[in-house]
């Protein structure tokens, strides 16, 4: 049965990080919410290729009402961590064990939120020793699928294997 | 006697974290270097407002001709982070105790060379739990100064302190 996922999205993220997995999740049934500051507005990509419109304000995100969480990269997840509203939602998922799918920058989101520390991970060499500060174990693989719940990769090329180790989370 | 600059910059840097202070440092007789990944290319400010040409190639850069190091904000510095080449530049003038002069996210690039451990710094909030994990000591004031070489600010809106500090340590 397809899930309902929560996507958390601002301007910047990474183009391609958000529309290539969200098409391989709606083509396998599941239903995607994007959540985002506010209902309605459009949120542009940073390669300029894509623009989404917010589906729901985080004011009104409830996590119980959603089975997952998806985290596309780019310099969006910085933006969302500087608003607690996005930070208390992502750990919400984590503290509850659903599935938390997070490319490139998007673990940057779970550092703030404190949730990392001994998960197995990946994400953009950048936040490399973030993640090892927040007590993460860094892996330099394309994905890491930590007790089948958390699902990272590092960059645009790993989307394949991203997408399809998280289907598999999802499934 | 006017020092010796170096900056560190790429795409998407703050503008105004870069234009502002550089003003203030050139009136104040201290002669700037902007150091890239490519010299005379030209980087862009994410506002749109600024377009900077590199002076010198990283490749080129020797620590030791610089007498400070200036790290202006934005998403510039988490890109440089992921160049080892930023990284052990930045490192050096942290080993050496040279002023370090970085704003908003600035700080990255200190994470990533290890040098904050229990060092007292701010940033932009975004990056706060990195800090604090990194072994810093985060104080939410527009200005923070370490032991008379790291000059650490926190938004835009910090830039008059953020100079007339760094100015300081500059003397």
């Amino acid at each position: 049965m397809g899930k309902k996922i929560a996507v958390v999205l601002t301007d910047y993220f990474e183009d391609v990080e958000y529309t290539d997995p969200a098409k391989s999740f709606k083509e396998e049934g599941h239903e995607l919410t994007v959540i985002g500051a506010e209902k309605g507005k459009d949120v542009k990509g940073k390669q300029g290729e894509a623009t989404v419109t917010i589906d729901q304000s985080i004011e009104d995100a409830d996590p119980s009402q959603y089975d997952a969480l998806f985290i596309p990269g780019g310099f969006s997840p910085d933006m969302l961590r500087a608003d607690g509203r996005f930070v208390a939602f992502a750990k919400s998922f984590m503290d509850d064990e659903k599935p938390v799918l997070a490319i490139c920058h998007g673990p940057q989101l779970l550092i703030t939120a404190k949730t990392l520390k001994d998960r197995g991970v990946t994400g953009f060499k950048s936040i490399q020793v973030d993640l090892e500060n927040a007590g993460a174990s860094f892996q330099d693989k394309e994905v890491v699928v930590c007790q089948n719940q958390l699902v990272t990769s590092r960059t645009p090329d790993d989307i394949p294997a991203f997408t399809r180790e998280s289907l598999k989370v999802l499934s």
